[in-house]
């Protein structure tokens, strides 16, 4: 659709694109500042949010009265709720980010050719960032940083309902980029909450954002997905397996088991669905259903599971590859290797998965043929994590296979050039 | 828009779907195709092309025949119709793909954690690439041999001009599949000339078309980013320019711009700019604009251009960014580095950019500050090509920044996926 089928205000459109032009302009700016002048400033950012810590609580404050007065959920009102805890973990954010290696530069390869070419690939910032995202405000500080440190500029929409925090925290971290003489365009964010602006970031902004990030439910990626004109990097469903292979030691699995399952229940690398080797079957099955349900989880069993122990629950079609993201697990007894990966493939989702087993060839089969983002051997899915993974940080987890896969730190936001050194060569 | 309203036929859209599920099922075959397998079958690909020469070209013959009959241009012909020599070329080109490094399965990075996981970031396809190609028909070989090596299934759509050359092309491919008992329909052409096959592609099959390659105009390529809803690599423009830095020498300059414009006028990384920097324009200008003209180069130029020769003709504003894709060249004098930094920056599309010079300083800010997929220093902007820079082949070249930049190879059409070995740990 055209912005003229779509009715969208001339005054907003304009403000929209000059938004851009200011962030590409930023971009080219970003490219060149150096890693020390990037560490610093992200460093600086820290300390003016610990400073200003009164103020965004206080914005804070007034973003979750607005919340409850307007009857959002418990869920919601936790996810958009700052206190001094979430705050200064927001701020080490800041500083770990700071910390990391610096991408921009790196040098990821090179060669000579026979005619005395010298090729090298250097990483360079991808340019502007749109990052659009729901009711978490420490979001602005985390995928601003990240996309800091790796030389882009950062387009943020936030959510309406987080809007005073965000604001706040933008405030600090725009003081911090102009104390290193960085533009102060490199970090804007959307200053109206119109929600036409989304909608403006996604179909004409291509030639001012070179890409999308979306932050939040599946409704919200759906819609960037579906919307979107411009390159998305996005998450879109956690549906992790965990099989339990006959050759697996049985105290490993029910450990993993469990902490797969259980230490979070809301992130994507929790396991969703637990599958169990018939061949150990008469041995871990039990064990293991009986120390998640000992740990509250409610359990949906195929009928051999469901013999196991009379609280499984009968589990129905739609239980196989749905995302709980909640203390209720699906469990099936599968006939070997061969089943366990059919299952997988079939209703997962291609991003977590793993194999529990002593047996050396069946975990290389299980991480070579499935293609998913990560495969783990005798390990938990909750690994998930570009923390967990020593990227110091992460804007998200992309689903997708088209430019970052699994977790995105700072090289993930990074494309690259050739630099060709020559000598006077001419192409014969 | 949705297919309702778009009103495509039923049986066409049902066909098409079928093509895209025969492809995912095969893709997953493929990728797990030893690196011997897939050498071997291009390998057989080449001999079939070469034992049916006879019928290629007769198909080939038919095919230029209608073209004839329906007026097309004789530059379209050019690029339909096949000899022995291109026949030769193209089947040489199947061997040189075969011999390539197999990307599948490389370890790209590997570390481990201090709570001893061991990760490894390894090459895995993308799955099913779509291509949608213009008239030429040794496309539907080049692609197809690149998407096989990378272990990805593919989905030709050839213009129609082609559609007997490239259905006899394809045959030979196919039996090459078939001997070394890698499915059919790793490599399969849309079997209708229907344009709404082309819609449906980029717009009902995410689920199983991964990344879509045009190759061919910009009003192909425009159009594919702007209806796809499948990701993109596509080839825009390839406006590029030699700078002549003050610190050239001559001889080198003279040899070097007479290249970058004039080897081959029709590629994408020809020179359409020549910069001349103002400090050595006494002794540079009229020797460089001497020689294109010399070789029959229109030269479009500014005053001081002008006043090098009486047959350089004044350069209009839309001279500048101009790609000719022709044997004429725009050619400005600039007032140094800063100068010519900000031209190419305002009219180049970030494709490739060359400086000539002696200063290494001045090279390296040119290398460095210049945000274009190629850049080069002392050597001649035809060298963009993916053979030029040994990966062998190459599908195209890629101008967006997202997943792949500059000659896109066999490795440029694979994604990865993370490997975690473990001994047993769970997330605190």
């Amino acid at each position: 659709m055209s912005t003229a089928q779509r009715s969208i205000p001339a005054s907003l459109l304009e403000q929209m694109l000059e938004l851009g032009r200011a962030a590409r302009a930023a971009s080219t700016q970003l490219a060149q500042a150096s890693a020390d002048v990037k560490r610093a400033a992200l460093e600086t950012a820290a300390r003016e949010l610990r400073a200003s810590r009164a103020a965004v609580l206080r914005a804070n404050a007034d973003d979750v009265a607005e919340a409850k007065a307007r009857g959002l959920s418990g869920a919601m009102i936790d996810r958009l709720a700052l206190d001094e805890k979430r705050l200064e973990a927001t701020a080490a954010g800041l500083e770990t980010v700071a910390a990391l290696e610096d991408p921009v530069g790196q040098v990821m390869a090179e060669w000579k050719r026979p005619n005395g070419l010298a090729i090298s690939r250097v990483r360079v910032p991808l340019g502007v960032i749109g990052i659009i995202y729901e009711s978490r405000p420490n979001v602005t500080a985390d995928a601003a940083a990240l996309c800091l440190k790796s030389g882009n500029a950062a387009i943020l929409r936030g959510g309406s309902e987080s809007a005073r925090s965000s604001a706040a925290i933008h405030a600090c971290l725009r003081r911090a980029l102009v104390q290193h003489g960085l533009p102060e365009t490199a970090i804007q964010m959307v200053p109206t909450q119109d929600r036409e602006a989304v909608g403006i970031m996604l179909r004409d902004m291509a030639a001012y954002i070179d890409v999308i990030v979306p932050r939040g439910g599946k409704g919200l990626v759906a819609r960037v997905q579906q919307d979107a004109r411009v390159p998305v990097m996005a998450h879109l469903e956690g549906i992790c397996h965990t099989y339990v292979h006959a050759g697996a030691d049985l105290a490993m699995a029910r450990k993993i088991v469990v902490n797969a399952k259980l230490r979070r229940t809301g992130v994507c690398g929790a396991t969703e669905t637990v599958l169990i080797d018939r061949a150990c079957a008469a041995t871990h099955l039990a064990p293991i259903v009986t120390d998640l349900l000992g740990k509250g989880c409610e359990v949906r069993g195929d009928v051999p599971t469901q013999g196991a122990d009379k609280r499984v629950k009968a589990a129905v079609d739609s239980d196989w590859g749905q995302e709980f993201l909640d203390a209720i697990v699906a469990i099936r007894v599968v006939d070997g290797l061969d089943e366990a990966l059919a299952h997988i493939r079939r209703y997962g989702s291609a991003h977590t998965d793993a194999i529990i087993t002593g047996d050396a060839a069946a975990a290389e089969r299980f991480l070579n043929e499935l293609d998913s983002a990560i495969v783990l051997h005798n390990a938990s899915t909750q690994f998930a994590d570009g923390g967990e993974f020593g990227m110091g940080a992460e804007i998200g987890i992309a689903t997708g296979k088209i430019h970052a896969r699994g977790p995105v730190g700072a090289a993930e936001l990074t494309s690259y050039k050739y630099v060709v050194r020559g000598t006077g060569q001419i192409r014969p």
